[in-house]
């Protein structure tokens, strides 16, 4: 029963095969929001921080935080997010940049054990990376590509994937702390996209011991009600051993498909979280179907 | 890879592995419906016809008929409604009865090779109905429950999903024409109930190589959302393995599902019927976003 133990200075969350799927809140990503790039380039960050506090309040366990802006000081940007949200939530954050010096500002600036996103089988980028998540103690995304592509042949990802969490092993770092990426494509253009994940997945999961996240709105690039869709694959996606995504919890009809998979693997004990949120007003109207907040502190029925 | 194969006078539908999920529309069943039952009783079957036709066109691909009414001549009424609903529809039915006389009433109805609901591994309901299924060439759905009730042990229920297939070979039934119910429990009360089914799927498709059906919606009962619970099981099942399912096509969450599952399983091919179902209207507004029917006959972008 692997077990990904990550926090922040005050809070816990695991990532296993036991408990609740963890969702990643994937919205503080400059990448195609123009406006929350320009912000944070010119040091305003309050969108970060009212995207974040809006996640948390969705439903998210954790945080990706990515500063990827052209032409920006992406290291210092990335710090200051960090230090900024670790003062408003608790939330442990998932450290997220293609730049090896940013992933390493963001480690010194974080106080707890992060998760870092991300490593991949490209050899320069392994040597680079793993020794940092050694150094600092955190988790790692491991994305099963390397210098030839991403394989569509799913013995090939499953190989790369495999290749990491030795190479981590060599490096001290335990198959707990690398949670792989099995990598979801469109399945718009590669009608196979979606058999292939669950396939990886049970693998890593019974072959390889290793929890799991990916990127799990990929699968809807380019057809429509993709949140329907995407909704539909991440139950799927649990059902066949996932057990994190990075994902947007804004939107409800996939918090409902997470919440959904909880019950059906029997990770909502005595479906206590599924009745908190879904549950109707009593029938006297004494109480409106207000926000989850409002209701997170009473007993279930 | 197995294929069940069932049909009217002039449509057939396959249950298979590789084939889209199959939606057996559970709402001709007076059970619960006063209202039904006694318009049945009386001879009144415009509701039966009305309910079909909207199953059908909501996404139903066979249709359950039963007519289980108290102090009502069941067999009679059965026979009756199914030569009425053949007049009007060309999906093949599924005939459902606790009641032997009312099966085989059915039977000789029916124009086609129906789906009989249903035989168990009780030894006298075995030596019933396995008879009528040889003598009429039908499918029928195996419940994999006993004289001993249901077990809450994954091993016994598989074991007696097994030896109905077998029983059902000793009356020349080849098991492509047995879809076994793995039995579907309220997840409220047994907190296991969905990795049982799951896990059944799973066995009772690489194991006994069987096509397999439930009663979905059984799994929320008692619990709010039950749509959001039924809909996020359903995908999951279906990505363990699971064929068919007698539930409502009328809720458009569980329908949305099923249409995202099959995506997700490649078993819609370039995603045509998820764009059919789901893509916005031209942004000039020249059509609006009807009912299905309405652009089922328009080539997908």
């Amino acid at each position: 029963m692997t077990r990904t133990v990550i926090g922040s200075k005050s809070r816990t969350v695991t990532i296993g095969f036991d408990e609740p799927f963890v969702v990643i809140g994937e919205r503080i990503n400059p990448t195609g929001r123009r406006l929350l790039a320009e912000e944070m380039k010119a040091g305003n960050y309050d969108r970060v921080v009212a995207d974040a506090l809006a996640q948390v309040e969705a439903g998210a366990r954790v945080l990706d935080v990515n500063a990827g802006i052209p032409l920006a000081d992406e290291p210092k940007i990335l710090a200051d997010c960090i230090r900024l949200l670790q003062s408003v939530t608790d939330v442990p954050l998932c450290i997220d940049s293609s730049i090896v010096e940013a992933l390493e500002a963001g480690l010194a600036a974080y106080q707890g054990k992060a998760i870092l996103n991300s490593v991949t089988g490209e050899e320069e980028r392994l040597e680079r990376v793993l020794p940092l998540v050694k150094k600092y103690g955190c988790a790692v995304i491991a994305i099963s590509n390397d210098e030839t592509g991403i394989s569509q042949d799913v013995d090939v990802r499953f190989a790369v994937a495999k290749r990491i969490v030795e190479r981590a092993r060599d490096h001290g770092i335990p198959a707990a702390d690398v949670v792989v990426d099995p990598l979801v494509m469109p399945i718009g253009a590669i009608n196979d996209a979606g058999r292939q994940v669950l396939a990886l997945v049970r693998r890593l999961r019974e072959e390889l011991g290793v929890n799991t996240t990916c990127g799990a709105s990929n699968l809807s690039f380019g057809l429509p009600n993709r949140n329907g869709l995407n909704a539909a694959f991440i139950g799927m996606a649990i059902g066949a051993g996932m057990t994190s995504a990075i994902t947007n919890p804004l939107h409800a009809e996939l918090m409902q498909a997470v919440r959904g998979a909880d019950v059906v693997m029997g990770h909502d004990p005595q479906c206590m979280a599924w009745m908190r949120h879904y549950r109707e007003p009593p029938p006297e109207g004494g109480e409106t179907r207000g926000r989850r907040s409002n209701r997170r502190n009473r007993a279930p029925a």
